[in-house]
């Protein structure tokens, strides 16, 4: 299978490298020409603008950082639209908002074309060891069409509903994260500050009902979890910024449908104060020195 | 050995019966008659007072429901420290502030006595199935001699430090559990309202990076757990009252050494919110009903 | 001289028979022809667009509802900056984002035409006394030219600085507002649950150091200030729903800048609850509610 | 008339003045003897302890930093209600939980003595220059009798309603204070972020629906109300400690109540980081720095 890529930054770059790994053809686009080369020295063809790739495959993925950007790389004259010809399955892996990505698949519906939004999680470690979820937005046919094929990226691939509901998993689960994570922050200060052994309360908590993803496997205080970011000087990982990016596309989803979503609004503020503080671009676990930095 | 037990409630009463299908002595006391009945027809052995259970055993537990009751019973006239005998050693299972549970332990020390917080998580439904979790505050020898007797009651028995850090590490999961629970109430209303199918959504949270216990056990979207009491009319497990309760708690103990615990403080003004509404009953998850009942 | 005005609604309607009161030329435009006709019907004169309009008029005013809507209005084919000639200056009255208005100043620039923001308080009832404020962004001499015929339809005219600085105070100014009658809200229903006559205590709170204006003048409480919509059934005044849009307004300005704003995103999501419940068309005092109907 | 004074700190002893200054005797006692000597220099008469200033005074006025104080200094055996005559009526300018308060008012009318609680607002420098305000608990007669007297300490005296309603009052308009401040350092910190003069900012909300005593009469921002502490490196007036204390006196009285005060708690959060950052001694409107030392 002819499979497409635009976007090779740092989840599309690992993730073309496991299409090729997996022995399909990937024609690669990216505005960054040492990104495309690096692709193609790995094995992919190089093609001259998004609309190029789209003609020469049958699959096309895109993974890009900004709603703006998807829009502009699938609508615009030398855009994926433009390309695709009639049996061409499209799939976005950026993580935008809801209402974007159904306009998107609108847009490629109108062409007869079928999209599908299938935004990650797992970070460029999970990229390169191919264990990314897929959060899938696509009706049933296109979804059993494009599983093998994200197979080859990630470990679950999960079908979460018409187009559009995969962003709605994402930013769902990436506003409970950094819930989670805040208030794990919350109460490892907490505990550490009146006495306890922080190794001890996070084992404590990770057997009983406090018991997350942040306390048990991305715990933010140093030397808890030895592999996570708060135990390597909280190199991410996944940035907070990044963090700040999906629980703004979760809030302002929110909003649109005036859903009140109290503690994500306040986890919000608070990556916002950290990054004020000049913190953006480490871990997203980095939000407990704003507990501890006194 | 001789155990005795003061406190013959929701916990306290399946406590004492496991003890005594261990094939233990145990001397009992409650200001309930009726509760007192129940236990000596179980096998226990009625005594007068604390005071009296304290004098005929070598291990004395309480499970009592306020830190104020807890002092009473230990440091009244008739109480538990008038009545042990050098060598008897104490537990106290309830939940209460650390400060109280290191006053205790001092007064405790003072007469030559040694003493462990011992609180529990697990609800009235472990403690009848004897799968508690004990989260221990004891000096390293004590908490040998009392570990095996523990066991006879839960399934988890936690050495969390020094005495207090039991209620520490207790208030601290208690107060991550209810920001968990009010987070994952936020992120599940909102998933469903913006079309996702609330079994999909905690599914693939479930496999991600929001995963928590108030996602993939006791989900409050109903019929998404189907044991949990989302399911089953919000009828508790542990009550928002009680939940209320733990968190006040841990909100008081950051305010004692000045620990800022925003998140925390939000989510136990939403739930007094919530028993302002009549809902205090109710199992803890019913905080979804604020994102809900419009 | 010659004013133009676009957007005859709630607000532009009343503003447009004060300068004609004030014995100006009016120019008209409004989507909507019942609108122009009633303005017509008070001495205005009709225009075929808003182009015409600005080709009309020496000094041209808009009061629209969103961001989208003003800049369809200035830069679209038929819109204002495609009329204007070169000493034609424009005065925006709408709420929008700061960044929006720096747009529409610098693409006014670049025809160059003088622009200022102006954006208004005091409601419709304002509007129709001629008591607005405007807070206007403008360099000195544009301020100084437009600032006799915004005194036509207001008391104060504030200048606060360049072109966008307008938006800013008024976002700054409502975001305060927004927090002010949540807190009084709070603080009005914790004080009467705990037994003070709600006209006591207010009393009390506007001769010390919590009173504000939604304490002395807007009071939340029914019957407490007795011009205020609290004692009139919550008729606005102000919508909950248009409080909402400028909290929004500024929570996102904040965004951009990173500068957290945390009391401003609970108010925010609180606003949300409320509007969720049905509240949205009700004065924004009536955010109360959440704190009192239990 | 013969009046005693207990608690002679920084708002008694001021106020220890005045009442000399209006002629009236005023027998004194504190537990530091400097404080004494220095009342009795200014004219004022050494009692050996509460109980004797009460037995030699017909109307008692106490103004201590804690109810822990405030109990022991009236109900101990040398206390006030031991030395009290039947006429004595008794006045407690301190800042307490309205429970306590009304707790202290039962204890003196189990005496058959009359009790008002009496908080104040205005600080030290208004306790100075006898420009305090009372807010007055008591019944009707109570608060004629008294009303003089504390006339001539301040000039708003204030009847809340019956025993325990003026601690009510203050702690809602404190609680009221913290979040009026909090917000308006949000807005300030916001405005001059996105370029506006702080100056202007502040001069515009003054005349504008976000007005409040915190904008208009101790902005947080130095150098906007050149009298405020702000102005002056945020020396106080009253100092974050004092404030998170006021807030956690209303927070816990909320709770006795289950009344939500969101807003209120995120409030009490903030002064509790800020405390921890080294802030606690300086003036409260220094709650702006958590948004501003990035």
């Amino acid at each position: 299978m002819r499979v497409g890529f635009v976007g090779l930054g740092n989840m599309g770059a690992p993730m073309v490298a496991n299409l090729l790994k997996a022995g399909l053809t990937v024609n690669v686009f990216d505005i960054n020409p040492a990104a495309v080369a690096a692709a193609v020295a790995g094995g992919a063809v190089a093609a001259g603008s998004a609309k190029d790739v789209a003609a020469q495959s049958e699959l096309v993925m895109t993974a890009l950082p900004s709603p703006r950007l998807v829009k502009q790389v699938y609508l615009a004259q030398d855009g994926i639209l433009a390309g695709a010809g009639k049996d061409t399955v499209l799939v976005d892996c950026s993580t935008i908002d809801p209402h974007t990505a159904r306009e998107l698949v609108d847009a490629a519906a109108a062409r007869g074309l079928k999209m599908a939004d299938a935004p990650i999680s797992g970070g460029s470690m999970g990229a390169k060891a191919a264990t990314l979820t897929f959060m899938v937005g696509a009706d049933a046919d296109l979804f059993a069409q494009i599983e093998p094929v994200l197979k080859t990226m990630g470990k679950n691939v999960i079908h979460c509903g018409e187009p559009g509901s995969g962003q709605v998993v994402k930013i769902c689960n990436n506003l409970l994260l950094a819930i989670s994570m805040t208030g794990t922050s919350e109460v490892m200060a907490l505990g550490v500050r009146l006495g306890v052994d922080p190794k001890v309360l996070a084992g404590a908590i990770n057997v009983s009902s406090g018991r997350c993803f942040s306390s048990d496997t991305m715990n933010p205080w140093p030397g808890v979890s030895p592999d996570a970011p708060a135990s390597h000087g909280y190199a991410p990982g996944g940035t907070a910024e990044i963090m700040l990016k999906d629980v703004n596309l979760a809030v302002d989803a929110a909003r649109e449908v005036k859903q009140p979503v109290i503690l994500g609004a306040v986890s919000q503020q608070l990556y916002q104060m950290l990054i004020a503080r000049g913190w953006g671009d480490k871990d997203l676990s980095a939000i407990i020195q704003l507990y501890r930095d006194q």
